[in-house]
């Protein structure tokens, strides 16, 4: 069963990806209206699952992310569809054109990677973001979405593969639904068809799903964030930093974990500026003793403080908690978080721009940040239109993954009759020539 | 052990991946001086694995592959260093540069992937070229090879570590060899340090390593290689294309194991004519039974003719083999190459531009070729220099890998105290610019 799901889906991205540019975004157009017309059957089915959620005592933060019928979500959604048919064409750009000899040319394209798994949990209108990735990329997708949103996922499915079959050139197997844990743990053991599986959910999902499965997996299990406040700091600065870091979302991966101080501003009047805004701010620091010992019994009674372990350097809070240490140099600073974060984002806040672009060489993370929020991680704010999802991979796509994460490329070679036997090294004589071709006024 | 190998190889790639690339490149100018400095010893302990060899009666091309001595493979091997120093930087390149609002500017720039594990068999001059590779590409290399050229790879990379040491800014860990099966093991279980594996050897290694670590695999198990001869094809040049790409080095991944011939032809003398040519260049065909029972008597007494299996389609002959059978279309060809083959490179033989471009979007191996012999897929004849090895992947890279392969990217966020709360979604009000910055211009 799962092998049929994953091979109809290989089958049917070989079809996709031979399609143009016009025939995919058409495609999202076609989804777009279908969806509308079908706004009363979507939200029908909504309420059910909404029903489902109340019985079984869901908590209201799931219930309202559920409910596809609150201001106008529904709508967004629908839009978001047309917004990424509008974005430009992620395929078949040259990205390399090289003369290997007189008639024999080396071209390099961008394609789609083939199949993708993309696991994720409630939110509905997720479907229809990535059904248009997937297929404004040319990749085909099979989707398995929480259950407790079952019913919706069901019913936009139904529409989209009914768009597909009657009004598209898309193959309807691109885009599939799955609906029980049995077949995704099935489908993680088709490396032969899935290509890539791109997890969205909690850190326990993606860590689970990266242990059991040979297939690339894209996307992040930890968000451990830090901030490098360095002795040419701006205080004015780092505070505000600091706090919208922590604060904004802390449910957020990319919400700051550790703050790192460095030992000259320990000494000043800065670190307790520093502190008592965070405490204003209702955040909970967890100090190494030799900062704790630092804090006047007056702030001490807010009962913010909590003496930090060695773990909790290593930890995601994902609340409004933060462990702090101080940091003899911006050296020290790379150093602790090459060994501690996960290759999320990190920040340095300094006036001093030899220490920041040590910084900004050092971190070996998806995002190295001078004087702004780690908060701004994520594809929207990098003008990507949408994302799916933040990569700490260290290969293919690293940080916020918009639609150049989800192609790779391919080479052509065009040739006239040419073989190896020819050429030095092969047997004969001929010499490669290895000419650059320019790239602007190509066409294939 | 194996722990702290990784380790200190990841702690130097931090600091390699900080060096300018004349840095880098003075240190492969430096080992180029050091390994010639050092020939004798190296080329004595060579002739201790050359004992051992003849010793414990290896093959004679075995042998030939150990002997560091034969003509100037000592030199070649030493100038492949210095062309390699001489490389267009592949690091900190700007691939994207996005105003997101006034003085918050992001960047997009190729980095090091981090920590190489990279596991060959016996040629030794492999540790060089592949020494050279990391360091330029700034990543860290963690090296094992055959057991054959132990005191080879030992003498090398104890000349190599003392140049590092004494002479470059590369930290010595950056270069570090391995020497027992057991410490491989070890090795792909460091998922934390280790970014990327890199296997060059038989099908057996590489497959054996793929289901032993969750660590990314750059390479390829198989190289099944299909030639599809169109209805349109110039017959002339299909014999010539097809000779080549199966007997040119029927041991080379790039070799053709699977001829797909247009039903068309085999009605007409093209097919007969095509089968005389490959058993006069000494290949044994495998046809399928409706090809067979076409093959005249007199040609049958060559003993030339096997009756094809399913199996044959799926198969790495690595020899003077070759599978064959009709095909309707294109389509058809496009539909067998994508279920049978290992993405690696397949070829259309065609006058005709149309079927020729349905070929090439159509296929989905990492090199789709027109005309030309799959002999082709190689580094150094697409103009890379040298390659590390051909990748079957469908993320990261694909097809043979040079240093552009060896690096991913990063993203650089430059502000002056911004935060996210400021911004609309984040519970402020501004709105992002997201302006292409042009990066011709940029000087960060």
């Amino acid at each position: 069963m799962a092998e049929q799901i994953a091979r109809n889906a290989h089958l049917a991205s070989t079809v996709l990806k031979t399609l143009s540019n016009d025939e995919r975004s058409q495609a999202l157009d076609e989804i777009y209206k279908g969806l509308r017309l079908n706004r009363s059957v979507i939200l029908k089915a909504n309420e059910l699952d909404m029903e489902s959620a109340v019985k079984n005592n869901l908590s209201s933060s799931l219930i309202k992310r559920l409910d596809l019928s609150i201001n106008d979500k529904f709508d967004t959604m629908c839009q978001g569809v047309l917004d990424v048919a509008a974005l430009e064409d992620p395929l078949n750009k040259i990205t390399l054109a090289t003369k290997l000899d007189d008639g024999l040319n080396l071209f390099r394209l961008t394609c789609p990677i083939g199949v993708l798994l993309i696991i994720f949990e409630s939110r509905p209108e997720v479907i229809a973001n990535i059904t248009a990735l997937a297929i404004k990329s040319g990749n085909s997708a099979i989707l398995k979405g929480g259950k407790e949103s079952f019913h919706t996922f069901k019913a936009m499915s139904d529409v989209i593969n009914e768009i597909l079959i009657e009004k598209t050139a898309v193959p309807k197997d691109a885009i599939q639904l799955i609906s029980t844990r049995e077949e995704v743990g099935e489908l993680l053991k088709q490396d032969q068809y899935v290509d890539l599986v791109i997890p969205r959910g909690s850190n326990e999902l993606v860590r689970n799903i990266k242990s059991n499965t040979k297939i690339p997996v894209l996307g992040h299990a930890d968000g451990i964030c830090s901030i490098y406040v360095d002795e040419f700091a701006d205080i004015e600065k780092a505070i505000k930093i600091i706090i919208d870091s922590k604060t904004n979302y802390p449910a957020g991966c990319n919400a700051a974990e550790t703050l790192l101080i460095n030992e000259k501003l320990i000494k000043t009047s800065a670190f307790l500026q520093i502190v008592e805004k965070l405490i204003e701010a209702n955040v909970t620091l967890h100090l190494v003793p030799e900062l704790l010992s630092l804090i006047p019994s007056s702030l001490l009674e807010s009962k913010k403080f909590i003496e930090a372990t060695e773990a909790d350097f290593h930890k995601e809070f994902l609340s409004y908690d933060l462990a702090v240490k101080p940091i003899a140099s911006t050296r020290d600073a790379i150093y602790h978080i090459n060994s501690h974060s996960s290759k999320h984002t990190d920040v340095i806040i300094t006036e001093n721009k030899e220490n920041a672009e040590i910084f900004l060489k050092g971190i070996d993370s998806s995002g190295v940040y001078w004087n702004c929020s780690s908060r701004f991680a994520d594809g929207f704010k990098y003008g990507f239109g949408t994302e799916v999802g933040i990569s700490t991979n260290k290969i293919h796509a690293r940080g916020p993954v918009g639609l150049e994460g989800l192609v790779c490329y391919y080479y052509q070679l065009r040739g006239d009759g040419h073989v190896v036997g020819d050429y030095v090294g092969g047997g004969g004589s001929k010499v490669f020539k290895h000419e650059k071709i320019d790239i602007g006024t190509l066409n294939l």
